[in-house]
């Protein structure tokens, strides 16, 4: 938008909250209206390979391995739609992905391999064409034990938590935070 | 975040759609973490001279009169919050907002004077301390027929609805857009 | 809720929207908690059946053929999530699925086989393991032009825009209608 | 939805998951159809005698005193929309909420009186028309430190957050839970 006159801009400053704005409904509307959201593609051809180098590195941050499909239409909000994360979550043989949990909710779809998760106190064991539900704040882990990788296509409402800023993560257990700047970040302590 | 290597922005932009991209899992969590909001506080002592010029203005762009109250911590989303428009409408006496609909709701809340909406066709006759909701798409107009100025304060869903490049909207009655960029804009004949 | 007591309900029938209800914080939060989502678990084994059987049908009211994942711990929400649908879609080879439009989105995953989409005017050819991305308000048709059987892993926000009543449809191209209940609804005139 | 037949009954009672259903395209969308809301009016002389009596009302459950407007076609939702809260807050003079915080937000609007809130450790002094913005997990308490009672239109995305199961509260400060039945409550140890 345009900026304010400055003496507008005076005002504003010695307000308690400056970031506190008023504006005209003339300037509103165009602030309104976003960019046009395009289709988007993301082939198996161009995603594997990425894939297979994820699946092969040394873990670093996260004790887990995934390529996310990501809009760039999407901008700030990030994520294959505003609202919506897709995540492809690789698992070597043997490996397991830590319990954590948090209030955006995750559905699993297996791509490829065997395995089981522990939700909550449950286990679920999984193979290629199932569909597993973790609800908001069960907590998750996986575990592959199977004989190749395992693959999952992972849906979560992560982009629409972290844009209304109520995303409430826990990681690891015991380690509660408001996923916010500043706030705690996963893994941010393995620096 | 930090860009990507030349070689992979090639391959990408030889992609049938390159605006879709693959994130390592640690690119996408220092992305996904969004600016913590701050409380905000709109005074009526620096709004109402606001409102008090918007009702003295020649109406432009919008055959309406309002003060939205935007919160600069929300970014692009646009609100009070990332998911809520909180706008104070300003009518003269005499004066008729014309009637449109959008797949949005609203919330009117009487903070001044008295008059009447029209939800569908429906009468509504309004006063101070009234709260009137019209729900998605029932078209809504407004009649100030006091003496003095009317105010309401309003709350609308917009901005999720922008966000998420759901919003639908209808105006002037029979003039039905998507409101995203390129698509239909509220007026933008006016200019 | 328990019932109010009879001359509470008089003064509220006399009410111009005996809908809008006056409630206590005492009986406000046990209104507002929710039945918690345990975790659910959609086998391949279990759902590979049906969706042959649904393949095999006569296409009835809908031009599709899908099964949807539900877990009735959503209640009236009806997804697999409060906001989310999962919908497994298959398309016969030689099958086309006509275009339509809605401001949901959607999200397909590919499972098995191959063909095509067309969103809005552009086309993508399809395969195992591609994703395909058709944003609110874009048209989308479907083609099998493989030998086999196409499945397809379909992610909606439907259920949030039902719930919400901000759900728009466009069935077939031209008829555009809310979605809510007597307002219109895909494929009810041909029943 | 109509019942399943007898066999589909035993099969589905045999999983791991027995709450997980399979629904065809025919079924769904029924069930996906939501009853259309209607207006809602709330009228100042219906709601002031209520809130007079809340106001004189020994506090029970709650440490507050509000009166919510909740439209009977939101249904399970339960607000004056599906996602939306409105509630009338009533605060005697000399009477204190103390601090709670949550991952809904709040926006108070001052009706009558004046008083003050702490947001976290932040004091905001307020009067009629201010609007005040609390945003996710800030902590917040109310003092009416004037000599007439004090009003407050308050707005929060409570209901959304319940129906997404992804509330989260903590009350008093240290105690956090998760708002779904059987996790916790406001005050609940109280009765």
């Amino acid at each position: 938008m345009p900026g304010p006159a400055k003496k507008d801009e005076e005002a504003q400053s010695a307000l308690q909250t400056p970031w506190a704005r008023f504006m005209t409904d003339d300037e509103y509307y165009p602030f309104l209206i976003k960019k046009a959201l395009r289709p988007a593609f993301w082939r198996w051809q161009d995603l594997y390979p990425r894939l297979n180098k994820v699946g092969k590195d040394p873990v670093r941050r996260a004790d887990r391995r995934f390529i996310s499909l990501v809009s760039d239409d999407t901008g700030e909000a990030g994520g294959a739609l505003p609202s919506l994360f897709i995540g492809i979550q690789y698992i070597n043989p043997g490996e397991h992905i830590l319990p954590h949990r948090h209030n955006s909710y995750a559905i699993y779809h297996i791509i490829k391999g065997k395995g089981y998760s522990i939700l909550d106190e449950e286990r679920f064991d999984w193979e290629v064409g199932d569909t597993l539900l973790c609800p908001p704040m069960a907590s998750h882990e996986h575990f592959n034990n199977g004989d190749e990788e395992a693959i999952q296509f992972v849906v979560q409402d992560m982009p629409a938590r972290a844009m209304d800023r109520n995303l409430i993560w826990e990681e690891p257990i015991g380690n509660v935070f408001h996923m916010v700047e500043g706030k705690g970040a996963p893994h941010q302590d393995q620096d």
